[in-house]
């Protein structure tokens, strides 16, 4: 008996979802997610999401370092912007980050239906695909998307993922057939293919293009971040 | 200067588009929009979409030949199913048909602030095509999906649609790169291809094969569907 394994492309359809019993894992390649693996995979001791700014910000007082981005640029009076490398800082081991960020938080809390909510990028790849294996778990890949949109880098992971998972899981709607296609369309030439996509697009003109070619190599950590019952993102 | 062509792969996302000034091509392959590029184009005089039932039937009253399925099979009591070749009926030619289906009727609603609404299919895509080339309009392709999901069909549709105006459209998101993955992989083997849908794996079961053979075929009819200010579906 085969996991079943379903897609949703945007968290505006979650609803559309059954969660329950199942791992639901966050993809926002660009960069939050990203950010969590390379993060907690450098020593962080944990991170704590939040969909509002200003909820994120006070949290410096609690001796936090606050991280954060709004389309795509760091805010104002914050530690960390929202590049892989900022995470992986070595005065941030040990310490707790607070963050928030457009469209990653989002996908998280959408998901708390879930029976288990992970942290997936293709940093932790590997990881994610032998967790996922191990008792062929039930899965939902949660594509944070582009402002409710679908985009293309979510949807390429998840396609990654549901093409290495196809002798354990199952496809349960057409949302994986969809992005598994992206996925073979794509070829190993990941950034290639992103480069027509409307985030790299945006992110060119950010000149990040070190983050972008960084948060599409796989397997540079074996950590699986989790987030616990407090809410918050952990190893 | 090129004209812009985005994809709405599910009518839950339509809030997340700008429709102004734009022409909204609505598809649901399997089979509402089939059927009304096959019964227009076979002499129906109009065709007035419901997403309510009741009201449908109540069109009857009217002189309207009433049609619609549910969950894939023929409301009981009503003239027509939704097969392409019930709307193809020679005693239909000249009547006005109300119908009501699960997906395309809400994905026409949602579109309505669109400049203009037009029914796609594949059984109409090359006029669909000249159409769109003309003045090379502004336009999103709104796919009705499968209750709230992202569907293969309506995916495929508006990827061989984005293919084919590439030299006078511009993606404006990343969803015609999706779709258009999904469209390249797909090759010529539409209906190979789709064979692991989920809703072809459904109208498999109700044993109407020949349906989706037929809607797959392109080019069946030269007609252009639109919604008129009366919500009435003519050519």
């Amino acid at each position: 008996m085969k996991g079943a394994i379903e897609v949703c492309l945007s968290p505006d359809l979650i609803g559309r979802y059954e969660l329950q019993g199942k791992v639901a894992v966050v993809v926002d390649i660009l960069r939050a997610t990203s950010c969590m693996v390379a993060g907690l995979g450098s020593g962080i001791q944990g991170i704590k999401p939040f969909s509002d700014l200003e909820r994120c910000r006070a949290m410096k007082e609690e001796g936090y370092f606050i991280a954060g981005e709004r389309n795509g640029e760091k805010v104002p009076g914050f530690d960390l912007g929202n590049s892989p490398f900022e995470y992986m800082q070595p005065h941030l081991k040990g310490e707790k980050v607070a963050t928030t960020t457009t469209n990653g938080t989002l996908a998280i809390e959408k998901s708390s239906s879930a029976k288990e909510i992970i942290i997936g990028a293709f940093l932790n790849f590997s990881a994610i695909v032998n967790y996922l294996k191990q008792d062929k778990k039930d899965v939902i890949i949660v594509c944070a998307g582009w402002k409710g949109k679908v985009n293309l880098e979510d949807t390429l992971f998840a396609g990654a993922l549901v093409a290495v998972l196809e002798e354990t899981h199952t496809p349960d709607c057409d949302a994986p057939i969809v992005a598994r296609s992206v996925f073979e369309k794509a070829g190993n030439d990941f950034e290639g293919f992103l480069s027509g996509s409307s985030h790299v697009k945006r992110l060119n003109r950010l000149e990040i293009k070190k983050d972008i070619t960084y948060c599409l190599k796989k397997d540079q950590f074996g950590v699986i971040p989790k987030v616990n019952q407090e809410g918050f993102i952990v190893i």
